[in-house]
């Protein structure tokens, strides 16, 4: 029987990140991670092997020589058994080792929808993490004439509009009304859906699959309305589930979506074991509640928080719950959104303040580059604390997005971003008498302002 | 005699953001904007009018619109003196105007050297924030092959660096041992100093200009050690000196610097008159020094502060001190610094931590237009706080150093940001796993805590 200190399953962002800053900080542990898959990808990157990229072969994270310059043991095999009383895990291989501490970082698998007729067709793809699978479905999809995505969240996006730069002919189906509708307003969504449009992918929101159809191999979808459309290629990309079955099969609760349960230290029930990343829960920031947000740099921050906390807890080192941040680019468009939108706040029943500005992200806006830069924070109404933002304009987006991440994280008060000092250059950001930030900030103050005048009239 | 509620004199970034955020939140008020230039230049955009932009008239803020949408008056005209006892001041058309609030904006101009050997030849420029000045520079030097550029600051830097682009041999001199030294540590001026060097500037750094020699018209410079270097056109970018005789001529205090002193609402010792901007007092954040930091992005924040303060002072709309937040580009590398630098740091003793790393500002690091990115974290020891920062990378670094400079107006414990949640995106970002700013804040927090480790030993 082997024997390690800190097991990690997985070596996707979130196994990476546990055994990387672990064995920094715990020197003197072993740390092993075994992971499946013979290359690990960068995750996000995926979309664009489709097109920009190219090749799966330039997404590649070289786990190895980063482990073996940190000092990890890395180990191909799979994990199918834990057994938490004699602390061991079963691998695939027979093999036997036993921990000390176990962290979990499964990650999640494409949602099938085993509904839906024709789903387990030839020619009808999933976008998982596994270079094997994605070689093969880019060799047939890159032959493909017409090819139809359906579900339009952020993979279901990028993928059509990578594909698309391949001179396919790409429809997007989306059953909802806006695309990106769990992740942004309409503000952003709309913009998004039109630059889509603009490019060429075809566009439909608020139209539900009814089927696919297809001798042997899928022919085409036929929607709720009657309407049948033809394709070479069906890309299924309806969302991710947590990959917990291991978890599950060790007694580890997990709650009603199949996420594995942990508390502020990314720890199981078994104080033993962690989890992180897609297969553990996240709590959202405001409302506590579990949420579905499965995004690699949410995992890279639970991650950090369990190598801090694998040998003795910090209380300082805990989360006060998820603020997902997600951003995404069309071409030199980038949109961005942290922490709560106008969509969630009204489900929660907050009453909220808005500030909208839109400038130009370079200045004089004339400069090469220019994009036009649009923000939108949104401010709980009773405390003045900015609760979220919608940021689109140029590649900066990204960026400026974590700037109000950093607010929001601080529990920034509006009254302390109007009095903020920021940097600004003609070649990299917006003008300092018009940063579209502070000037939404502006907007928020004056809102307030205006409805507190109203009062006193009263 | 005219009336005015509140008056501003001076129409850049500064007088501008008064003006229009005072008029918003005092509606009833009527503004006004005095202003002796024809034209308001975007003040960071003149280096570039010179190479990328091509002309100031494409570098000119539209402030007749902007303030007739507003609802301020703008009058061209100049200030020649304050009476403060009857709240008027008398202008050099020799209409009076009286004032309810006023508001200095005056800006600063360029320093000239009187003590240097032919300062005053034709030939020799400077780069004040005057339209018409530069226009007639532009053309003379654009007839120049030879360009000496005295004094490396930004202006000194950039500028070298536009001109360069028109294909003229171009030197920089500057007397301190690195470029840019009174912004940045060697870390980043090294790499702008390559930069200039492998497009092309001679830079030549710990040089000292004895004189400039020539008949009737500059002809070169004669160095301390001899040397004479040969020139059509000599640019003098050695620094700005706030303009302020019109408040010295009012009575109003300056320090020995010749910035206005201002409380932390920005008034001036004349609770009815404000200063912003250049020509007013800076305090840094930490040590409460005056430091002679001139910014339109710091005039911007200032001014802000002074219109929520007009009427009535609102406590918590005050400024706890100056956090410096510099960023420059050199093509498509970015440069950004905020807070103190480790210079700052040694000068006033703090013990300090440093936290570096380098990697790419995109994931895939294949994808175009990836750049390295380079981030030092400056922490203070005792306390954790984040005091400071050094950004260097693509053009998103203007963003990214406004991120860390909202943690340092935070005062963010390096421990909130190792745990801190960031969004990413391929076409963006760094990698969620290897994103600089948080590896940077692991190389602190594994320092302090080898530290700690030594301290528990002895």
């Amino acid at each position: 029987m082997q024997k390690t200190d800190v097991l990690i399953i997985g070596s996707s962002a979130g196994g990476m990140v546990v055994a990387g800053l672990g064995k920094r900080i715990n020197p003197d542990k072993k740390f092993t991670v075994i992971t499946k898959n013979e290359k690990t990808l960068v995750p996000c990157g995926i979309p664009y092997v489709f097109g920009t990229v190219g090749t799966t072969d330039k997404n590649i994270i070289p786990i190895e020589q980063s482990f073996a310059k940190k000092g990890i043991e890395l180990i191909y095999d799979e994990v199918i058994q834990i057994d938490r009383e004699h602390k061991e895990v079963l691998l695939k291989s027979g093999k036997i080792m036993a921990y000390e501490k176990l962290a979990l970082a499964t990650g999640s698998n494409p949602y099938e929808p085993i509904w839906l007729p024709g789903h387990d067709l030839e020619n009808v793809y999933y976008i998982p993490k596994d270079k094997v699978y994605l070689d093969e479905a880019q060799k047939k999809i890159g032959k493909a004439k017409k090819v139809i995505v359906i579900g339009a969240g952020f993979i279901g996006v990028e993928m059509s509009h990578e594909i698309h730069k391949l001179d396919k002919e790409v429809h997007l189906l989306e059953k909802l009304p806006n695309i990106l509708s769990l992740a942004f307003d309409p503000d952003l969504s709309d913009r998004i859906e039109a630059l889509l449009l603009a490019d060429g992918v075809k566009v439909q929101t608020g139209v539900t699959v009814k089927s696919i159809f297809g001798k042997d191999k899928a022919e085409g979808v036929l929607l709720d309305d009657g309407t049948r459309m033809e394709a070479d290629a069906i890309i299924l990309s309806m969302g991710y589930r947590p990959n917990s079955a291991l978890a599950v099969k060790a007694g580890l609760p997990v709650n009603d979506k199949g996420f594995i349960i942990v508390d502020e230290y990314m720890r199981t029930t078994d104080s033993n074991i962690f989890a992180v990343g897609d297969c553990a829960e996240k709590k959202q920031f405001i409302t506590g509640k579990s949420v579905p947000i499965m995004l690699a740099s949410t995992a890279c921050a639970e991650a950090r928080l369990a190598a801090l906390n694998l040998y003795g807890i910090s209380a300082v080192k805990s989360f006060s719950g998820t603020i997902s941040i997600f951003s995404s680019a069309i071409g030199s468009k980038g949109f961005g959104v942290a922490g709560l939108t106008e969509r969630e706040a009204n489900e929660i029943g907050m009453k909220y303040v808005t500030g909208i500005f839109e400038g130009m992200d370079r200045h004089p806006g004339c400069l090469p580059d220019s994009e036009k830069q649009f923000v939108k924070l949104i401010v709980a109404r009773d405390s003045g604390i900015i609760v979220g933002c919608e940021v689109a304009g140029g590649l900066s987006t990204g960026e400026v997005t974590n700037t109000i991440g950093i607010m929001i994280q601080n529990r920034m008060h509006i009254c302390n971003l109007m009095k903020a000092q920021i940097g600004t250059h003609p070649l990299m950001t917006a003008s300092p008498a018009a940063y579209p930030l502070i000037q939404a900030a502006e907007d928020v103050v004056y809102k307030l302002r205006v409805e507190s005048r109203k009062k006193e009239v009263k």
